[in-house]
């Protein structure tokens, strides 16, 4: 790693098209200054976005790739076939050396499938996780994994364990708890999968391991990681951003219900307003693929241009954390 | 079935004592005068208690039960060894035909064991599930099952499907839209139990069958009735409960956080008491074991007296709509 930190961007990907990524990486090089930003994808689509808004800067350029990997295309086909996409040249870019780390809002399977053909997951990582972390009053938990792998066995939920728990000590955290997802907190709960993981867990003397946890200790604080696998930790994530949308939009419709709470609302406005934005998803955006030899950031598909700033933020924290090494180090010692 | 609707309640379960069955009965044979409550538990313990509150009322009758199950009972031997117990009792009365619907916020485990055993399911029903409905915008969406069942053949999450279906339509909906949960819509996701049971579900023509939804849509009303197996279905619960705790108190936190806006939520005190009334977990209180032969509500073990109150409401519509014997219907017409 140079003393500059160079992040490759998947100009294209995502629902919303190479704007947000623009926007995003226009405000992120003005406040990163040790950072040099690698656009990828169609230069005859981002050359014109970037002239129109007079965006010159020397850290900024632009790579390109023909192609576009469609968030319904099929992993496995777009790895075969679109090899000229903006994501795969990204990820190549990041395997060569060119780029410390590399962001994406596209297709998760694709971007799961391509990453881990080029970048590669170290030795005794089956395979990545996906990793976010999830506001609590203090701090933060950091849960994995979010989706990239439905049926998981104890093994790899252990290796996750390791791996998140390496995540949170990289922030700065003495001893996370590192925690089970499950139906209850007590021993005999759950699966057989879980009952073996939790026994490797709390056999590795370098994990603080607290047990099985329910999906209400995410935002509860009551454990710094928690571990589950993908099918699960989708459900949670996704359940858990559908309440925080219905109770925004709650918000709103309180507040517009009648004249007196419409002129209540008016008056709190500064309030509200603050509210909204600290229950804002976005804030929280940027997931890692944990396992993989470099470091590869996921945003969310529909990020807007604050999401994806935070997603491009959170690449550049785990690159001068040197997590990727920190979790090959933390593989190497067994 | 008499004219008259009458409740056992297990008064003596749940994390806070029988002061709570009390409180909420008093409010409920209040505001409905077509229901006799039953109160199953010790009496020594609580007719001081109704006596204090001079509490006497010629529809709410105490039967006597000297146990308890506690909440962290073992199932069973909970079932085996307190046939005492308030419980067990209630149950008991249920199944003698005394009563036409029990509501409990005991031990879950202990509820469903006993509830089979005595009530027993319908002919046809492998096992009852947990329905609750979660509120969206406009209306209710019905999620089934929340804990009972952690693992499901797809055979049993058809059977889920059409008790759910049939629940939705008692409250008036047309052509319910009902859905299985996934980690994704698109047909070839998630496990093979899933695939399976979409297709079962998507072959009988009394089901409006819309496919699968992921977590988010439980809240958005995208489908009306969600189905899913206890250990998903149980993750997404507590995830959403968990969200919903952590906003509240964000909300009490910024209104607190300067003294700015400690005078803005002042003057917005009505406005924010209404969110988070509206925003309150108790106002949903009460999932039905569906699948039995008769009614039985599990209540929260942590319900307040609002929450235990909602659950009674709920046991009572139940009857009302004659649940039990419409799911009956729908499992002698296969």
């Amino acid at each position: 790693m140079s003393a500059r930190i160079r992040i490759a961007v998947d100009a294209m990907s995502g629902d919303l098209g190479p704007r947000v990524a623009i926007s995003a990486a226009q405000i992120f090089v003005g406040r990163y200054p040790d950072v040099d930003l690698l656009l990828v994808g169609d230069e005859s689509k981002l050359l014109p976005l970037l002239l129109k808004d007079n965006f010159r800067h020397t850290r900024v350029s632009v790579h390109h790739a023909a192609d576009v990997i469609a968030m319904g295309d099929d992993p496995l086909l777009a790895m075969r076939h679109k090899k000229n996409s903006s994501m795969w040249v990204a990820l190549d870019q990041l395997r060569s050396g060119a780029v410390d780390a590399c962001v994406s809002a596209g297709n998760t399977g694709a971007l799961l499938a391509i990453a881990r053909f080029l970048v590669k997951t170290f030795p005794g990582v089956d395979r990545p996780a996906i990793c976010k972390s999830m506001p609590v009053d203090v701090g933060f938990t950091y849960m994995l994994d979010l989706g990239a792998n439905i049926n998981c066995t104890a093994e790899q939920l252990y290796q996750f364990a390791k791996m998140g728990n390496v995540l949170a000590k990289s922030t700065g955290l003495l001893s996370p708890r590192v925690a089970l997802l499950n139906i209850g907190a007590e021993e005999q709960k759950g699966t057989e999968v879980l009952q073996v993981a939790r026994q490797f867990i709390a056999e590795d003397s370098g994990i603080n391991c607290t047990g099985f946890v329910e999906a209400n200790a995410i935002f509860s604080g009551a454990a710094d990681v928690i571990v589950c696998d993908g099918f699960h930790g989708n459900i949670a994530l996704k359940a858990s951003e559908g309440v925080a949308r219905f109770i925004q939009k709650k918000i709103i419709k309180t507040a517009r219900k009648n004249t007196l709470n419409k002129i209540l609302s008016v008056l709190a406005y500064p309030l509200l307003r603050q509210l909204r934005q600290e229950l804002d998803p976005s804030s929280y955006n940027g997931a890692s693929l944990l396992g993989l030899q470099k470091t590869v950031i996921k945003s969310h598909g529909n990020a807007n241009v604050n999401a994806f700033l935070h997603a491009l933020i959170v690449a550049r924290e785990q690159v001068v954390q040197k997590v990727p090494a920190l979790i090959q180090k933390e593989f190497q010692s067994y």
